[in-house]
């Protein structure tokens, strides 16, 4: 397998890379150069595909599907996968905890047409409390066999979270959290220390992480395991701890030629945001940022596309590169083929109006097309030109009036029809 | 009617400024202090309702309903109004242009258990284009007659787009916009000038408007009728000259002992908002400022909920006081009681994440009982507190899997039950 940044660090442009140039219309030597600086990740799907994410580089959306113990339905989570490409994901991850974890992940890998993303420790986890009733028997085998299988089966990227230590047991013993910790695999492995009395096998053995990565060029998306789940957890020494020590690991991933991306925060207050992100971007030398959410309100469930929107939008403007969208369904159940659409959308908004706050060249193309079109009233343009060309077509015509002019919400006293008009009666003369 | 800024600027504390103080937990002297410096304004509603908007207090949000000429039927008007209500809109403002104007509006006022507010002008162009076919007949005193009928009806707060003026028309004649006018009340007003060579009234005679707003206590809301209708747009000349004018306007309504918010944008990129609000509070010596949005991103139609919540969060960060919804139909249509609803939770959104953000005492602490109930995973504490109870019971529980213990998204591997047992068991010992 190519190793992206070891060929960058020797001042080869890999076909990848050359891939990406276009994709991006970014030239194929910044790109290289940040790959090989490690600012920014080559991620590559076994159907050629690739998808960069970092420096230079427009911000990429992520959606999370795959079954729970509870909702265990492999077709509605390829519903799921269709929804969340049509819709304009960059990459999905397959987060699966329920039923036949090897099949759902392989029918997923081969139906997606962006590269597909894992969480390996969620099956050794949920194999080892099958197999023993507890997670006290999970071994650091299980947890690199996992991993491997992954990558074998075309995983283009993983959630490793090596930053959840003894250290941050300790930490976390004070506590002095409202919600302690939210993320699943952060909480497993604390678990399993706590029980253990053992380190984590993620951090212990990071060395052997890295003989995984380096033989399939796998990215790997250093988890935080320690993120807050609330506004009142928010940047505090758990969290940042955790972040000291993914700056570490990054370290060592990019001297072994390994590819990696930080994972960040969570619910922060919108105040918090910048500092946070580019703490993050210091600490680690710049490496990618990967963020989920943030969420910047904890009281409105049922709408957390829209506070993780807020969130997404204004980290991806202090700097972050990669956003994971958020649905309507967070923290209530698992999301509906509906919910995936909405939440790709949703973080799509965030990230294009973060591009254009970046002032990145292209991103302000789009606005000014369709601002033109929308001046001359041109529908179909706008329908065609907007994020959701289904969503457009739909609000437009499902059961109220309108016509080729104007809308229903102003009619006749359209403003624009107006202006367009006496600017063409009066103001030629 | 007791004129609120007169009363503040005698020392006299009035039952409205010491209902409000209540309301907002704020000392009914810093409110008293606002209102007399123009910082802050009493809205009061016909049932004796009072809501305040400023400086110390928290960020409101209005929502507008009204009929089209394509789209009219009370009722549903009606069922918004309440739907607004329900959701939690601070105020509501009534921008019918289809039917019996009068008949809506005194049903809508009499109806809302929140402030009214209302754009005259709209009804003196809707009856002026019936009654001769053209606006070019639209008269001063019909546009006076307009606002004094209103202020009698009930409106509390009233559209006044004042800060359109023949100079305006001669920067518009450059056409440097590519979305020329896109609100209607400016759009007519230039239309008008267009067609006469007349001045506007609402600005040459703006006496004559402080005279009705003294007899009511109406608040008045300087309009933007030249707001930005895309990003290409924002931040230019022509929104620029109108701000500088409706800030002269102001000082003029203050010394008349005359309340005033200032309306702003409209379309604005992110990295642009902070700038647009500080100069609107800069130029206005600190009056309330009330956006409508500001949409960050032209491309969403459909989703402009969302794009609006990104920058009225930013906004009210900024310095905003008043965030006017903007609903998913946008651009599209006419909205549904459902995108009414969704609208003013998403601006509620913003508004609270905003509060949060400028540390507003109370604001964290409804954030902070909700984390507590997360982490208890007591569900219904948590459908209680959250912003729509409605949505997040129906979420929770519709067609989907799920338990007292945890919902259906993790199920048995909920990281916060798995933290909290393990806590139980392990950090006791």
């Amino acid at each position: 397998m190519t190793l992206e940044m070891e060929q960058a660090r020797k001042g080869i442009i890999t076909s990848s890379v050359r891939r990406l140039a276009k994709q991006e219309n970014v030239s194929a030597e910044i790109i290289s150069e940040a790959v090989k600086k490690g600012t920014a990740v080559v991620v590559k799907h076994i159907d050629g595909s690739v998808k960069g994410i970092g420096a230079h580089l427009g911000i990429k959306v992520n959606a999370n599907i795959g079954t729970s113990p509870d909702v265990c339905d492999i077709e509605m989570e390829l519903a799921k996968l269709r929804g969340a490409c049509s819709a304009g994901a960059d990459t999905v991850m397959d987060l699966s905890t329920g039923g036949d974890l090897d099949a759902i992940r392989r029918r997923i890998i081969k139906a997606s047409s962006v590269p597909v993303g894992s969480v390996p420790i969620y099956q050794a986890i949920v194999e080892t409390v099958e197999r023993y009733g507890s997670i006290e028997k999970l071994s650091a085998d299980a947890i690199f066999d996992a991993i491997r299988k992954h990558a074998e089966d075309g995983i283009s990227f993983t959630t490793v979270h090596c930053g959840v230590t003894l250290r941050s047991l300790e930490i976390l013993r004070k506590k002095t959290r409202k919600t302690g910790i939210v993320s699943r695999g952060g909480a497993f492995l604390m678990g399993w220390m706590a029980l253990t009395g053992k380190e984590n096998p993620l951090y212990e053995q990071f060395d052997r992480l890295l003989d995984i990565a380096r033989k399939y060029d796998l990215v790997l998306s250093l988890g935080d395991g320690l993120r807050p789940g609330c506004l009142a957890d928010a940047s505090d020494t758990l969290q940042m701890s955790e972040l000291l020590t993914l700056g570490m690991l990054a370290e060592r991933a990019r001297q072994a030629d390994v590819q990696v991306i930080i994972e960040g925060p969570g619910h922060i207050p919108m105040q918090q945001i910048f500092a946070n992100v580019q703490l993050a971007k210091s600490v680690c030398k710049g490496a990618p940022l990967y963020l989920l959410g943030p969420i910047v309100t904890d009281v409105a469930p049922g709408y957390d596309h829209i506070t993780a929107a807020i969130g997404g939008a204004l980290a991806g403007w202090a700097g972050a590169d990669f956003i994971c969208y958020v649905t309507a369904s967070e923290h209530l159940a698992l999301p509906t083929v509906d919910d995936v659409k909405d939440g790709v959308v949703a973080a799509r908004i965030a990230a294009h109006a973060a591009d254009i706050a970046r002032e990145k060249p292209a991103a302000r193309q789009w606005d000014d097309k369709f601002a033109e079109a929308r001046f001359a009233r041109d529908w179909k343009k706008q329908e065609a030109l907007s994020i959701n060309p289904e969503r457009f077509r739909k609000l437009r015509t499902s059961g109220r009036a309108y016509s080729d002019e104007v809308c229903s919400m102003c009619g006749k006293y359209c403003a624009m029809k107006i202006i367009s008009d006496i600017m063409k009666n009066q103001f030629q003369k």
